[in-house]
This record gives C-alpha cells, structure tokens and sequence, in this order.
C-alpha cells in the first residue's frame, strides 16, 4: 500500500531477512507477509543488507520483487537496501536495488531503508538518487518513502539538518542502529552490558518531533537464553528496551521476530485508559467552546488547543491501528470505547 | 523592580493564576505579593496562560494591573502572557497583554514570560513584538525583558541559536516546560514516571551558561499525597527534583505554592560553607597577587582568575539575595560571616 | 617523537606539574619521562598551566626543554601551556610558552594541550596562533599536534564546529575538563556527588568519532583516602570512571597519578578476548571475500566490509601499543596471540 497522509503507523519495524539457506529462501519474508493478530508488523522489512548473506542478495531481491503483493498484508512494506556513506560500490548497488524495486513493485512498496547514511552530504546524495529513478519511472514523489538508519557518528553530528530536510524530501521515519554506532564510537561492554546512547535516544526523539518524523528504536537481537538446557524467549529484556523506548517518545520499535512485534505493536499502542481520556477531554473541551466559555480545567489541567491536539493525536492513533489491524484494536478495547473513537469528531472547532 | 545590570536572581520562579474563581479572583497574585522569609520568591509570575480559565482572562489582566505595585514587593514581577508557535489568534491576545501591561505598569513589570515558542522564526517573532510595543510605548530596552518557556521540540532544537540571541535581545532566563513537551515528543509513563529529559536540562544548563542567562526547572505538580485519609505535602520529592536542577547547574526552580518558594530559595543559595570557603580563597588569592606571587594553590586547588571569577559569583549571590531578601541571609548566616561578605572587595586586582 | 599517521594512541593521558616546590623541581616531569611498563603514560603532559604555582611558571618551562629528549621515553610529549578565552593576559603567555617548545625542543613535543579554549573564534585564534609559531620556525604543521581541554561552555556548545575543523588543523583530541566546566555551568554537589555531564561526555564521543578525533576523560583527583588512620589508594572509585569512559567509546583517560596511568592503560587495551574475536573475523571474512562468498555471518553477525573494519581497529590499536610498550604487550597477550596480531594482513582486499 502506498504512504497516505494521515497518521503514520510503525509500533512495530519487522526485518526479515529475504533469502535465507533454507528449501523456502523466502521463509521468513511469506512469515511476515502472512503474519495475523498482534503479529502483523506495522512495517515489514524485506532486508537485503545486513540480514541477508552476500551470495544470497540476488535472490534476496528477487524475492522481495516476487511475493510483494501475493499476499493480503495490511502493513506497509519498506525493504531496507545496501547503502554505504563510505564504498561507492554499496551505494551502486542500494541504486540498482532501488530501481528494480520501482520498477517491478513500486505499487507495493512504501518506501526505502537505507541504512549507514553519513554526513548531510550523504543524505542529500540519498535524496537525490531515490529522486533520479523516481523521474525515470515517472513515480510520483509521495509514493516511495525514505527512512534511514541512523548508525554512524556522521549523522548523530548532522541529525538536526537532516531532520529537518523532512520538508523538502519523502524522509519519513528515522530509525536507530546501535550495533554499528557503537563501533564507530568505539563503545564497549566492559562489564555494565553496551552503551544505551540515552543522549543519542533524547535527541531522536526530539529532532523527529520537530519535524513529524517517526522515531524507530534499534535492534534487541538477544533474543533466547538457555538455562539448565531449557531455552526461553527473553521478552521481559525487550520490554524493558521497548518501555524504554516509549518513554521517551519513539514511535515505535524494531522486531526481530513474531513474539517481539506482538511486544512493540501492544507497548506502542494507547491503553484503553489513555484512549478513554483522550476522548472525554475532547468532548469537555468541545462543549466548552460551544458554550463559549473557550476551555476548561479539568483534574487541574488546563485544557486548551494546545493540549487537546494530542489528545486528537491519541485518537487518531487508534482510528490508524483499527484501519489497519482491525483485529487488534477488537481485542484491546471494548466495542463501545471503540466505536467512540471511531465517531468522535476530531475537526478543530 | 526593574532588572538592572548587577546579579541575575531568580531562585524561585513561583507562578500564580492572575484571577480564580473565589471570591477574591486575585486572592493567589496577592498573596504571592504580600509573602514573607523564605516564602517571598525571587520571580512572582501572574498567570495570563494556562493557569487561568479562558473565560477568566480579561480579569486576570486587569488584576494585574491593579495589584502591582501595590505592595511592597521586593522581588521582580514577570507576567506570563499567551503565545503560541502554531495560533495567530494567541498570538495576537498575547500582543494585547504585552501592550496593556506596558502602558499600565511598565514601572512595575520586569519582563514578560513567553510559553510555547517554537523555532528561531518564532522567538525572533517574539522579540519583534516586544520591541514594537516598546517603540509604541517608548520604553527602553532594558525596562522589559523577556524569558521564554522552552516546551516545544522546535525551540529545543534551535535552543543553541535561540540561547546566542542574548547578546541582542532582551531575553534573560530560559524555563523548561515539561508538560507541553512531554506531550509533543510523546513520551508516556508506562510505569517508570514521567520522562525526566536529563539531556534537555543538562543542554538547557550548558546553553545558558554560554550566554549569561538564567536557566529554570519545570513545574512539580503533585504538591500533596493523601496516604489512609491524611493528606501531606510532598516535600521530599520537590526536594529532589530541585537538587537535581542544583547540580545540573541551573539557577533555580518553578514553584505552585509558598512551600516550594521556601524550599527552591534555599537550595538555590549558598551553604555557609559555601560561602566562608568562597570568602576564604578570595582573600587568599587577592593576598597572593599583592605579594606578587601571583597566584596560590589551596587544599590542592589553584586559585587562578578563571576560578576565583567563580567565588567571587557566590559572593555576589549572596548579596543580591541579600540586598532583595534581607530576611533571608539573616537567617541563614551567622552576623560575621554576612558583614565579610558584603564588605570584601570583589573588584578583579 | 612526531605524531605519524598511524593509529594516535592516548589511552592514558598523564599530567605531571613542570615545576614543584621541592629539591628536584622537575622530580615528576623526571618520573614521568622514566616510567615503565603499565605505569609508562601513552602521552606525557608537562604541566606549565594550573599544576603549576604562578611563582613557578619560568623554571616549569625550563624543566620542560631541558628534560625532554634526555630519556628515553617511548610515549608522546604534549605540553599544557597557559591559555584563556577571557584574558589577554594568558593568552600571550601561552603563545610565548609555544615559541620556546617548538625553537628549543620542537623535535620532542608531539604537541600542544590548550586549555579554557571558547567558542568557534577563540579556537580559531589558538590555531592561527600555533601557525604563526610555525610559520616563524619554518615547522611543518603535521609536527606540532593540537589537543584542547573542553571546559568551558562556549566550547561544549560550538564542540560540532569545533571537532569538523580536525580536517583543517593540527586538531588531535578533545580532552574533558570537568572542573572549570562544572564551576562556569553552576554544577553542584548537593549530598549527590559532583555532576557526571553524561550528555557531555556522549557528545564529546560522537563528535571526535565523526571526526578522527581521540577524546579523553577528566581527571580524577581524590586519589587517597584515609581511615581508621590508614591512607588507601581508590582503585575501584578511579576504575568506575575510566570504564564509564570506556564504556561510551573515549579512547582515553586523565591520570594524575602512575598508579592511575597503569589503569588507564589496562582498561583502554583490548582484553585478549577482544583481540582473538578480531583476527578470528579478518580471518574468515577474508576467507569468505578469497572464496567469492562476499562476506560472511558468523556467530549470527553479519562480517562485511563496514564491521570488519572495526576489527582491523582493534588489531591496529594492538599493533600501536606493540610497537611503542612492548613490555604492556607481551605481558597482556601470549606469544602466539600476539604473533598474529603482527603477521596478519590488514589491507582491505
């Protein structure tokens, strides 16, 4: 499905690797394409960096150009491409993954990962090349969206212009690689687990902010542990990495698997008490400008046009999510609550 | 008062809604005005903005306009009018308060507080506005000044240029403003509290301290907690948000009530420690530059020019408190300790 | 020796006063420049500024040039002369302190810590002031090295300015100066220590990483502690702040102390695991590369050119240290280990 403009979803940043050494190359690709209920990423990610071995990036692609659309997936789809500020022949072939991917699916791509984007120098050099094959497909600038990783020290220096070239670019989203920002660094584990970056994670949060930018957590790839021989899912450690994450502000998370989209898509979605407050704020509020009285106070906060937009905001959330996964806001709030949120009228007064 | 050129002093930075619905609307403005010891702050701050209902706006005006100059107030008188980044229609009702206060009790205001200002564009917008009334008016720059609240992702972002503004504009302390923040960076308690935004305040603490302005905390809003039917007041929690401004370096702190003024006017002031150690190595250094020594090493410290300017700013402290607050060092320091301080020479040798 | 354009190497950054109120003035300088093993600084700081009593300032001088080059010492010799944003006074000092190191003993100073360094215009003042210098002693500029003490706000706020000028000048390496810092922000202790600057330090490493800059951690100055009448050296205390440092990705730290230099260059070495998992990954990807394969996932990483690269770092790192301490070397990695780390190939294939 193509970006629209309403409200941008990502609770949850599925990547999947799109050729793995397995009798279904696309394994993991058709999991996260057919994926159901909570498990349904927001954004799916068919990867063709990182995640996929160097002998296998051709098939990879094809992959990518061939299930894209066989499916009935509500999410949107942001395959990340190869990308380097610092080997040209990693840009030449991001270029070519782009091209084939507008060329072939460019209906049913949302947009663009590229990963270890350096300087302003070379996010504008990304910029530009998403622009050139746009032109030579004739696709229209709002159809093929940008998102970068955010993993090397050249764009934590640059983030705040790079941020703010959102006005001028499709930069949608920007989402946060830590295990090569901490090489670069040079950070290390010397027995207190590796750097959070919380200064790097604040200035995400805010820089995004300013711009209508969506802000996207990095990878949590521990994903088991073994004890005594019995093999656990770590999900208290990712919701720790996720809560985190939405406290301070971040739109969503990275999941490396089912069990951690179903974290990130509930962590990042308004609890029923947070949807229940939002709507009895803005009815409060409207009522009070239709009484002329122009805002009120309620529970000692002043409620005014200011305040009430992220109450919107709220709502506005959960309309995008039932839009979406309809599943999920059944199961999270009762039919009423529900159709409350469908039905209220979000207009300015 | 008006600002003049000496010491900046603002340990306490108390708001209070301008008019309230009780039979006195004026009943926390003038009692702000008529505080005494500890509970007189530094900065009394009538609430045109969010502290007052809308339909109570045009009488919070005109109470603060009665009411200062009325009483004999010691501290500095800083209305915060309404403004917004993002409404003409606040803008302009903030342009009318500007005007009616400069031309009713400019001889009464020391400057104005600006909330929800966005990027460079708007604060300069601010700063325009000011001056426009100012010419009207003819009142010269330094009657009027101006701090802002910063509570918005677009002034955090251009927080740097926004702090280097001070060399040409009236603007005097910059005052964080966690609630609007919170809520346009979306960060949310999900079990942990409130963000606390430690790299926003250490940038706040950095930034005004290049620029010779004063920094302030946010608002604590949960004064009292009421345990098994007693309600109490939360002093220890206010405590250790206003500690951790203290040792972040900011000047002082937002209070809502009396008993905060109390407790941010005393941690933001010198300890008699502090004060006799300052004193001590002013002499000592001021001794060793008449020897023609030139300078000294105390406890393992070197007293130099840089590092004794530092002493001489807690002396300077203490007397600003005390030529405003003379309650307050009488009751803090002992007699000798007091008279060395106003009497020492703090001139640079 | 001169700065040559392999890995720069501070992992310990040892201050020693140039001159001290005892029989031998230079006894320090003399110890530091005799040192061995662990306790050889990796660079040796000749102190003519705050170490150093007023009274002292000629005679620390002149240790400085009679001492270096009289030993045989293996690490780098950067003086730390007298400088100051805000006085004249200092600065004309510290550019006389300049001319005698580089007419006297240019050969024998890697180069030249500058202290109280301001904004954008003030560093540039101290690099048109070293060009000068060189200029009249006709020295090329890659033999004067520039290393600047970040300690007053003005430059932590242009710090992005100042480390992207490392392209144009002799710029090396930002060292942190917590003290003056501390006094000009306001920092306090207020029953919880002294502020950390965390946000300071995470951009402190950002900025040198984006820019090829080494940046080192600030002194740690309560060494001793007694009691019960016993004096104890504070291992543990000064450990937790060189792994913090290292934690967050700083190459190096401040010692004051041959005690702390032994774990400065302890903590800043990589551990022999860390060395091994290195060449391991050379090894195989460049198997992997010889093979067509491309690159390889080992131990669920993905090894492609970008994260190999910080494995050939930590080797170089090794190599550094080999060549300059071999006794720290052969003590830390056995034979065989450290054999590899000096045969292997690492030249991008």
């Amino acid at each position: 499905m193509t970006t629209t403009d309403t409200t941008r979803l990502c609770r949850s940043f599925q990547t999947a690797p799109a050729a793995v050494p397995k009798a279904d190359t696309a394994k993991y690709l058709r999991s996260g394409l057919t994926a159901e209920g909570f498990e349904a990423p927001d954004w799916l990610v068919p990867d063709l960096e990182d995640g996929t071995a160097p002998s296998m990036k051709d098939e990879a692609l094809e992959n990518t150009v061939d299930l894209l659309g066989t499916h009935d997936f509500a999410g949107e789809c942001w395959p990340r491409i190869e990308w380097s500020d610092t080997s040209a022949e990693l840009r030449e072939r991001g270029r070519d993954q782009i091209e084939t991917l507008v060329r072939e699916v460019d209906e049913h791509v949302d947009g663009v990962v590229v990963p270890k984007v350096g300087g302003i120098e070379d996010f504008d050099r990304v910029c530009r090349t998403l622009a050139d094959v746009r032109e030579t497909y004739d696709v229209p600038q709002d159809e093929i969206g940008l998102a970068i990783i955010l993993e090397t020290a050249q764009a934590r220096s640059a983030l705040r212009e790079i941020a703010h070239r959102a006005a001028d670019t499709p930069l949608s989203a920007i989402v946060f690689g830590p295990v090569d920002y901490t090489a670069q660094l040079g950070g290390r584990d010397v027995g207190s687990g590796r750097p959070r970056w919380d200064g790097t994670l604040e200035a995400l949060s805010i820089e995004t902010s300013a711009n209508d930018l969506l802000a996207i957590g990095g990878p949590f790839d521990e994903l088991f542990t073994t004890r005594a021989g019995v093999t656990a899912y770590r999900a208290e450690a990712y919701a720790e990495q996720v809560e985190l994450e939405a406290h301070l502000g971040l739109d969503g998370s990275w999941s490396l698997h089912p069990k951690q989209t179903v974290q990130a898509n509930h962590v990042h979605m308004p609890l029923p008490d947070e949807l229940e407050r939002a709507l009895d704020r803005i009815e409060r509020a409207t009522a009070a400008l239709d009484d002329g009285t122009g805002a009120v106070s309620i529970d000692g906060q002043m409620i005014d046009e200011a305040t009430i937009k992220n109450f919107r905001n709220t709502v506005s959330l959960v309309r995008a999510i039932d839009d979406r996964a309809p599943q999920q806001t059944a199961s999270r709030y009762d039919e009423e609550l529900l159709a409350h949120a469908r039905d209220i009228d979000l207009a300015s007064p």
